[in-house]
C-alpha cells in the first residue's frame, strides 16, 4: 500500500476507543473520542505554509489531510479533549512507501513535528517522531475497510524506556447527510 | 527474525496490562496478569502427544514452550483467571518464518487449536487461528528486549466483523533466585 491509498482509506468519521497503559505505575486510562479525517487540497494555504515552514517544496507533498478529534477520558471526566491538526506526507522521491510526515502540532507535545513514516509489506503504517525529550512510535493498520487499529508508544528520548503504550480501535461511522 | 529467536526472546516472566475493547457496546475491560513463558524440551511427553494428536511428526517441531497466566479483570474483581497451555511451532520445511502453531487449548475457546503464523519483515509475529464460530488474529512484537506488545482481534467466523480488539503491554520481570 502506498501513502496515497492509506490516506484515502483513512478519510471519514471514526469512533475511537483508546486505552493508555501508563507503564511505570500500571495505570489504565480509557478515552472515547470521535475522529474526523478530511482530505485537503494540495494548494490549501495551510498545507503550503506548513511545507514552507520546513523549507520543503509544496510540490513534493501528496494527500494532505486534516485530523480533528473530540473526546473524554476517565482520568478527568469534566475535561473534553479537542484538537485539530494538518498532516502532510512528503514521500521519498523514489519510494511512495517511505518519507516524512509533517504536522502542524504533535500528539506528545503541542508543537509542530516532522516524523518519518514507512509502510510495511503487510500494510502497516509506521510513524516515528523524535521530540526534544521523547520519541513517539505509532503503528496504524486496517483490519477491514471500517476498522482501524492504532498502537502508540511514547518512549524516553534515549529510546529504550517505554513510558506509555496506548491502543485505539477505531470504527468507521456512517455520515449523516 | 525466525520463530526460534522469537520464542527465545519471549521466555521469562512478564507483567501484563491488557485492555479489551468490546466494540459492539464500546466497553473497556482492564486485565492485569502475570505471564510465565518456559522453554520445553522437544522430547517432553506433552509436546510429543500434542504433535501426535495432529498427526504431525514431533521431529518437525522447534522451540516448544509453556505459557501460564494468572490475572484479574475489572469486570469481575472476584474472579482470578488462571491457565496454562503448551505451544508447539511447526515451521514450514523451507521457511522458519512461517508455519503452524499447535496449542493444547486456545484463547477464544477452551479446546485445542492449530493456527498459522508468520513473522513479518519488521519482526512482528502474526498468528491467525480459525475456530468453529470465530477467528482470532494476534500480533506480537518486541519494542525492546524487556517490552512486548500484543494486539488480539476476535472476529466473527465470516471474518469481516471484529467483536473484540485487545491490547497487552508486557514488561519483563526480574526473576528472584
Amino acid at each position: 500500500m502506498e501513502i496515497t491509498e492509506f490516506v484515502e482509506r483513512s478519510v471519514g468519521n471514526w469512533r475511537s476507543q483508546r486505552s493508555a497503559h501508563h507503564l511505570a505505575f500500571s495505570h489504565f486510562e480509557a478515552i472515547e473520542s470521535e475522529i474526523e479525517i478530511l482530505s485537503l487540497s494540495l494548494d490549501d494555504l495551510e498545507v503550503v505554509e506548513l511545507c514552507k515552514s520546513y523549507d520543503i517544496d509544496p510540490k513534493t507533498a501528496v494527500s494532505p489531510f486534516r485530523m480533528s478529534w473530540s473526546g473524554t477520558t476517565d482520568w478527568d471526566e469534566k475535561e473534553v479533549m479537542e484538537g485539530t491538526c494538518i498532516l502532510v506526507p512528503i514521500p521519498d522521491a523514489t519510494n511512495l512507501k517511505r518519507g516524512k510526515l509533517l504536522r502542524d502540532r504533535g500528539y506528545a507535545e503541542t508543537m509542530a513535528a516532522a516524523g518519518n513514516y514507512h509502510i510495511t509489506e503487510d500494510d502497516t503504517f509506521v510513524l516515528v517522531t523524535e521530540y526534544d525529550r521523547a520519541a513517539a512510535e505509532e503503528k496504524i493498520w486496517f483490519v477491514n475497510p471500517n476498522v482501524r487499529c492504532r498502537v502508540s508508544l511514547i518512549k524516553t528520548s534515549a529510546g529504550t524506556g517505554v513510558v506509555t503504550a496506548s491502543f485505539s480501535s477505531e470504527i468507521r461511522q456512517a455520515i449523516e447527510k
